[in-house]
């Protein structure tokens, strides 16, 4: 269906912006997202409830499309100049299915982090991707925006890392001195990778569930950037 | 020396808010950078010309340190919060020294990017840091911030690739299908590495000067993060 808006006060613009609030997202287990290769993967994966944009695009009969000046797109976008679309999309349900190879951010709180962190893991092909309740939200629009799509295409949840644990290997990436260098380190089939936060690390009661410790050799430094060290975690353990 | 500035109006207050364009940085080749860390790390490298703090901190006789208020710290901030320290540091001066292990941006033009792939090679022990004169420049603040000092500690310039190529191998980041899989590549004793930009990758003409050409394994997905990959082949090749 295809309709077209022109004021700002439209129940329906007035309904999308509520959604860059984490109260109202909750609320209605829906967010904002943007950009056309955003849009393509969520279309994909049949979680697009709503679209406004600047030009007519083609989509799904079942899915809304409302055609909206570029000024009431800048009111929807987090963005200084968006790309032309802004969409409503459903949260995942949470859906207690048995998932083997997941990344686990424990109070990550860097929305670009995030973000980039869920890219990685659908790149590696993971099977989910969950965060600490007090992590940045996945439903974050940085986080939305540098996942790139990825959000749509691998379940990701927030939900604390005891209620996951089901006979999984629990991997922290921690520079403790009992830690494994990666290149030793043997990659079980099931199992939760956890990285912590970008100041203070992995949570010592987190930590303490660990099956095996692993870290990344490096010179001059204290540490990599939780992303960079996730990704280089991620590319071996896979 | 330890000075109090109490006006915004400052000759000094306004010089160092001159160095927030890049014209002006060029012109005295000085650049602003903070936090504590930081200065750290820039004190240690002796880059440190003059220092702005809402509170005494102990620096060498030769550096000044000016008192200023939290409002002039603002001013001179690129964070909305800022820790209490600004410092004017200066430009490395380019020495023409060799580098066996360098890592080179191909008009990378995120800042974050530009920033975590400096702390990244810093922390592989790479030698120097290029980057094309047309990506993000080197001492834009959020570069600064995001190479967490890292800035100080290895030697970075803004140079074209056809300069500094002296018998290196030039490896080059590339989805194409002629790329060798990381596991698979050999790792020479005397490399660039090159990374291209977000969008578009790296240019054909410099892509032309590869010896060796080398990918990442990914799935699900069209790209990783350009910090991310430069972060897996960096702890690769190395």
């Amino acid at each position: 269906m295809i309709k077209t808006i022109t004021s700002k006060d439209n129940a329906r613009i007035k309904f999308a912006s509520s959604l860059k609030e984490n109260k109202y997202r909750k609320m209605h287990k829906m967010f904002l997202a943007e950009t056309y290769k955003s849009l393509e993967m969520a279309l994909k994966h049949h979680q697009v409830v709503e679209i406004f944009a600047t030009e007519w695009i083609d989509v799904p009969e079942d899915v809304t499309l409302n055609i909206v000046s570029e000024d009431i797109l800048k009111k929807l976008s987090s963005n200084v100049n968006p790309e032309g679309v802004v969409f409503i999309a459903k949260m995942r349900e949470y859906d207690d299915k048995k998932y083997n190879k997941i990344l686990y951010l424990d109070k990550v709180s860097d929305p670009g982090n995030v973000g980039t962190l869920i890219r990685t893991a659908l790149a590696f092909n993971y099977d989910a991707v969950f965060v600490s309740e007090d992590s940045c939200s996945i439903y974050n629009e940085k986080v939305i925006n540098s996942s790139k799509g990825a959000i749509f295409a691998i379940p990701a949840f927030e939900r604390d890392i005891s209620k996951i644990i089901d006979g999984h290997e629990v991997i922290v990436s921690t520079l403790d001195k009992d830690s494994v260098d990666l290149e030793n380190l043997d990659v079980p089939n099931k199992f939760i990778l956890v990285m912590g936060n970008e100041s203070h690390g992995v949570r010592k009661e987190v930590a303490e569930l660990a099956t095996k410790k692993v870290k990344i050799r490096i010179q001059n430094i204290d540490s990599l950037n939780v992303a960079i060290a996730g990704g280089i975690l991620m590319n071996k353990i896979r």
